[in-house]
């Protein structure tokens, strides 16, 4: 990446060195880190703090929400959610504050109890191993940190993963019993599993009997365009494919109602609940129900849900419309970066030049542009290219994601002129 | 239990019998099972409800409370429950809703990942054995079997364990890697752990280099009396006695705010905690940071919480009171009957003739009352001389402890009544 010692850079290098400098100068203050949502999106649910009056604590169905029990959560909030995450009301958990929180307790629950169809414990197991779709999200490669799990980056193909790669693995090695999939608008690249991926995904022939796909549907409802994706119902493909007991699915309100306090959930076919509910039934006297009752009497149904989320796209859409602008007017038709502009979700995926990632986040901190790792969407936190930069545009205001964005286009220039002007040297 | 055919039962069988014909006839509906706060009691804490309005969502630090991050938890809320727990503030974490869950997680980190002096995960252990003094609290015992640890019951003494037989199994058994205990107002028995019990407790030596203390301070401030108990701070008894990560200290206001919506906390040594907090991070992007704010406004200090403890105490008060008029009327000095008068807690421990307290919990069922079962309060579910029942007035209302009391009463005296008739015959 250094340039050739005594060597006169290019115009374009100059050029780009300068623009360098004056970003530098700017000494900005801005942070694209993480997806997390705005404070105008969290002023959106502001009625939960105060939805719940004395006197007014009571389910659907008597119960004082206030007090220990009903480990399943309310049923009138999972109705409602029941058919936004495609799971049946009755195979479906309303849990605690973190859908994280759900998947680390399951994968906790399976390395400790015999899943359904296993035939050990995977505490037990020489070596588990779980596909993982690249770039994905880090927190699903933490936990398999956490778990000692070994981690297979399987590529993905803009409608879900390359589904000949993950066939080949998954039928070949009795290891391999687990895959993450964040099956809409996916967790940095925006694409939508297809419905041929989906079914393929529930009925292929896979080596470990106690193989189980990590549906985590962080974004089921977190559209940025009028006609919505839709993926095919993951509990129902599996059943169809003689294999119902395949999935695991997550979701919360995290990005529905607040990121802190809002509802999680586990939905799965009824011999893997039975499973889970045993399990879990040890570990607590049940969820916050008060909360829960909160959140069912903000959203009283599907369309509520669909109403709100449109007040959360109207703070996003602007967001997202500065990375595009800033993006093309610094950098289109350049062929040194290619973006995603994806129809929901969190995240731009930011391609740059091959081994030019890491380089454009060292800069853009240097200039007070704090970005995510490169390599963060990857096993191990390491990129094989070095040339995907996620982009999380929702929590500053638009001002900011535009400046901060327009700095992130000069440091791509830079970085990419600087590789340019080495790489004859070389 | 049953008659010997054909015997003419004593003037006091059958006297028994038509008091419990009569207690039959009133078609009774109560239940003394858990020892869940009565709505009365919930009701103390509803300005929970609506203590925080929109705009003000935000920390002492600046912390927006809705947003997600945070893994410690709010510290305006440590300070206070550190004081209560007798934790230092930097070894205090406020987590989710559940001290149970906490306790679960504990216990699976340490199943999953080396514990700070620990050889090998305890997954890979033979055997993991855990002392629990008996009668003790069934959700202790049920986590035990949810991972598979062998329970060694032993004695309690009136002031702790049977300190003797506690130093002789642990210094014995390097399989022995933890103990539950209640130091405070002990579920079911009431008792207050002696400052030499603590002692004891920090300093024995364990033949398993990687012995936890599992302290459970679920009654830490559940006083009533006017002179609570005071338990030594075990973190400092466990440092000054050089074993500083003896203790896991777990707390909660399940029983100070509300039980299902409250905050739970776990205190250990700053090694225990970077543990747990290097697991924990894996498993959350951090706990409900505005319920645990809706506590901090609520509890602003250690003497608030103790103001609110009184107020439950008035509405405790008066079902203890309950408890004990109807047995000493019905049972006082008839020599068949034993029973505690805690100076806090939730629970009556009664003492019936041995090999009668299921026939009791039978004959209080058929009459409408639902008594824990017997035998809950041990390892297995299992009494050895089936002569503990755990009663918990807090729930009912006072004429409803009353009855249930009294009706009570009536089973053991014929529960008594046909064991005497029946043991000459045997």
């Amino acid at each position: 990446m250094s340039q050739a010692a005594g060597q006169e850079p290019g115009a374009g290098l100059a050029a780009a060195r300068t623009a360098y400098e004056e970003l530098r100068a700017q000494d900005l203050r801005l942070d694209l880190t993480r997806g997390k949502p705005s404070p105008e999106q969290l002023d959106l649910s502001d009625a939960l703090l105060t939805i719940l009056q004395p006197g007014d604590v009571r389910a659907a169905d008597g119960t004082d929400c206030r007090n220990y029990g009903g480990l399943q959560g309310l049923t009138e909030l999972r109705t409602v959610f029941a058919e936004l995450f495609q799971v049946p009301v009755d195979q479906l958990f309303a849990c605690g504050n973190a859908s994280l929180s759900v998947m680390h307790d399951v994968l906790a629950h399976a390395m400790l109890s015999v899943l359904p169809g296993a035939k050990r414990r995977w505490a037990d197991e020489d070596e588990i191993r779980f596909l993982c779709p690249v770039p994905g999200y880090d927190r699903h490669f933490s936990l398999c940190d956490r778990f000692g799990i070994t981690m297979v980056p399987v590529p993905l193909t803009g409608h879900g993963p390359d589904m000949d790669v993950v066939e080949e693995l998954v039928a070949a090695d009795p290891r391999i019993k687990g895959m993450w999939c964040v099956p809409k608008y996916s967790n940095p690249t925006g694409e939508t599993y297809s419905d041929e991926t989906v079914r393929r995904l529930a009925a292929m022939p896979t080596a470990a009997p106690d193989f189980r796909l990590f549906w985590d549907n962080a974004y089921a409802v977190h559209h940025l365009t009028d006609e919505p994706d839709a993926v095919l119902p993951v509990l129902a493909a599996c059943a169809e494919a003689g294999e119902p007991d395949r999935a695991f699915v997550f979701g919360s309100t995290s990005k529905i109602s607040t990121a802190g306090s809002g509802v999680a959930f586990l939905g799965s076919s009824p011999t893997n609940m039975a499973w889970y509910s045993r399990l879990t039934a040890a570990q607590t006297i049940g969820p916050d129900k008060v909360n829960q009752l909160r959140h069912a009497r903000f959203f009283p149904d599907a369309a509520a849900v669909g109403a709100h989320m449109e007040r959360h796209r109207a703070l996003l859409e602007p967001r997202f419309a500065a990375v595009y602008e800033a993006l093309e007017e610094e950098l289109g038709g350049l062929g040194i970066a290619n973006w995603t502009s994806p129809r929901g979700g969190y995240f731009v995926s930011l391609e740059v030049p091959e081994g030019c990632a890491s380089e454009v986040v060292r800069l853009a901190k240097d200039a007070g542009i704090a970005l995510t790792p490169a390599g963060a969407a990857f096993p191990g936190g390491r990129d094989p290219r070095d040339s995907q930069i996620r982009l999380a545009p929702s929590f500053p205001s638009v001002g900011e994601v535009r400046a901060a964005m327009r700095g992130v286009a000069v440091c791509v220039k830079l970085a990419a002129a600087e590789q340019a002007a080495a790489s004859p040297a070389v």
